[in-house]
């Protein structure tokens, strides 16, 4: 018999090996304050980003990548030009996305938008609990979240103290992180672009989406050992997601299920 | 009897002490070269950034925000667009803004800009010498400075080797700080964007600023201590922001008043 | 008789030294990602960056700086504007310029432009092998990059495992690196700007252009040294960049010529 307690980790374990090994590109269209820490994030795990916002190229890098992120951190007619057209590419060529509604609990226009490319079946949404209330009109709960997932037709990832994700079908919690990585400007977004790469080489989309936030989350523990503050923890991140082993994974992944 | 040479330490490590309590939403219009750092800073020193630009959602995010930054690093009109939409909202909901007028000594148009803005009331204005004579017509002198803070009414933060500030009244000199500043690109921006922050807590602009500024000197000089170069005077700068105590600021703080 | 061998390593020590007592301008046309990591990298080599891309004011910033670096990694409108009315400024007052053709062998379009501005006397090209055969039409070889140098009448830059620089007479192969620099993001970009510096004070582009990568293959070599991955690389290069010394460059630089 097997415990989907210990599944997990084995299989986050797995998918972070599969990620090194297979250097998925991941097309980025992400706020100008992210985009260089997200950039150093994906090629740290292993990964290929591309981060071109321009019209006349977009589509082609999204179709090209083996997954898009699309994270509303800036809000620019630029930047909402892009999305419609790499998600159009993406879906077209039939590879995964992801949402990261960043913010959208400060301004209704971009929650508006951001309900707009809901349901333009993104893979994964990678949120906080605000933006989840911004965008789905409900409270944090196991509950709340799985309907969203089930009505949405995504895996959702609420992240915070615990992350909780749900495809409407199954359930798990993701006791892993630091609090230093809310000191940390764009590391939420990061933590969307690694849910990309891991959504790039397994088509399971909740067991991607827990993978990657259980294997950030471990990474986030590591690098907090070594930090001194924020500026020290945002390098030890990138060299933690580097460094990190299947057995580190294995060994300190906590999630239920 | 009260020295004022030894009230402003302990001034500045009382508001250093504010902010970290109520983290206080700073919302940043600034350059893209600084984005990020101005937003590590920010979330290093306890308070809580916001960056957008868009023309649809600015004046919501300055109007919300506790304090607001206007920096005029990148030119373009979305962001001369929005730095008026943001200066607007933020004087009618009473919040206390500051302008940083980059390189308005390379470029006209950005010096006729700044003339414009600083007509609209800041709290504190931040520059070097080369803009302040650019923005003024003077040589910088303790007599230029307060001159200028009379003329505008807003604070004037002239940084150097020497930090000179002024209100048009009240003068102050900060001798804190590390020739290491002068080597990491969106130094002075970020100082700025920690002037704001202050003024976010504390309603007389002459104190917040020159609390803040001696703060971000004290924390230059530790952060030198431990740094090799300007890639990890970047990082321990960061570092230093959310470590540094009331003690620090006290026992290190070099004001002449 | 004077060994080619030896010539360089001393050549690159001397520019090097040049570039700190001088402190050139470097004005900056380069893509979201790279700004503040290019604008470090120039502060670090002692230069003095700017990065400014509006249409009013990038001709004066050009004009006025010792050197411009064009960057083609983000392609959009006010970018290509910026590139177009920047090198012609800088071609009229006389400085030289670097063309570094990020990612055109991903799209025909950017390529397209690459070849337009590649028309434009660029003192010197750098870029990696895809990207060179996207615009050459040529494989790597030292052959085909002295028939390109030839043809555009540039130093082409070649950079790989191994360098490959030819002005279309002279060739010059530099073995210096890490692995680790192919892990962060904007590193050629900063290649390619640290080239501009040297481009600034040294008329000989071929001189200037090897020198320039031997001096940064050398500084990665020595932040690869106490890295512990890619985010501490990042910050070890510019610490690198920042204290190497000419007797560093002389003893470490493998220069085959």
């Amino acid at each position: 018999m097997q415990s989907p307690r210990r599944e997990l980790p084995d299989i986050a374990a797995e998918l972070l090996d599969r990620v090194r090994r297979r250097a998925p590109r991941v097309h980025c269209i992400t706020n100008a304050v992210a985009q260089a820490f997200t950039a150093n994030m994906l090629l740290a795990a292993g990964s290929i980003p591309s981060m071109t916002l321009a019209a006349g190229e977009v589509a082609a890098f999204a179709a090209r990548a083996d997954a898009l992120l699309v994270n509303l951190g800036t809000f620019d007619p630029e930047r909402r030009k892009a999305s419609v057209l790499a998600i159009a590419a993406a879906r077209k060529a039939g590879r995964p996305w992801v949402l990261d509604p960043v913010f959208v609990d400060r301004s209704p226009k971009r929650a508006q938008f951001a309900r707009t490319l809901a349901a333009r079946k993104p893979a994964a949404l990678r949120l906080n609990a605000a933006e989840f209330q911004a965008l789905s009109g409900m409270r944090e709960s196991r509950r709340a979240v799985s309907d969203y997932a089930r009505s949405t037709g995504a895996t959702v990832g609420l992240t915070g103290q615990v992350d909780t994700i749900s495809d409407g079908r199954r359930f798990a919690a993701v006791g892993n992180g630091d609090p230093l990585m809310a000191r940390v400007t764009a590391m939420g977004c990061a933590g969307s672009a690694l849910t990309a790469a891991f959504l790039a080489v397994e088509d399971d989309a909740f067991l991607a989406t827990a993978s990657a936030l259980a294997v950030f989350g471990v990474a986030g523990e590591l690098a907090a050992r070594r930090a001194r503050g924020p500026g020290s923890f945002a390098v030890e991140m990138l060299d933690a997601i580097h460094a990190v082993g299947p057995a580190d994974v294995i060994r300190r992944a906590k999630v239920r299920t």
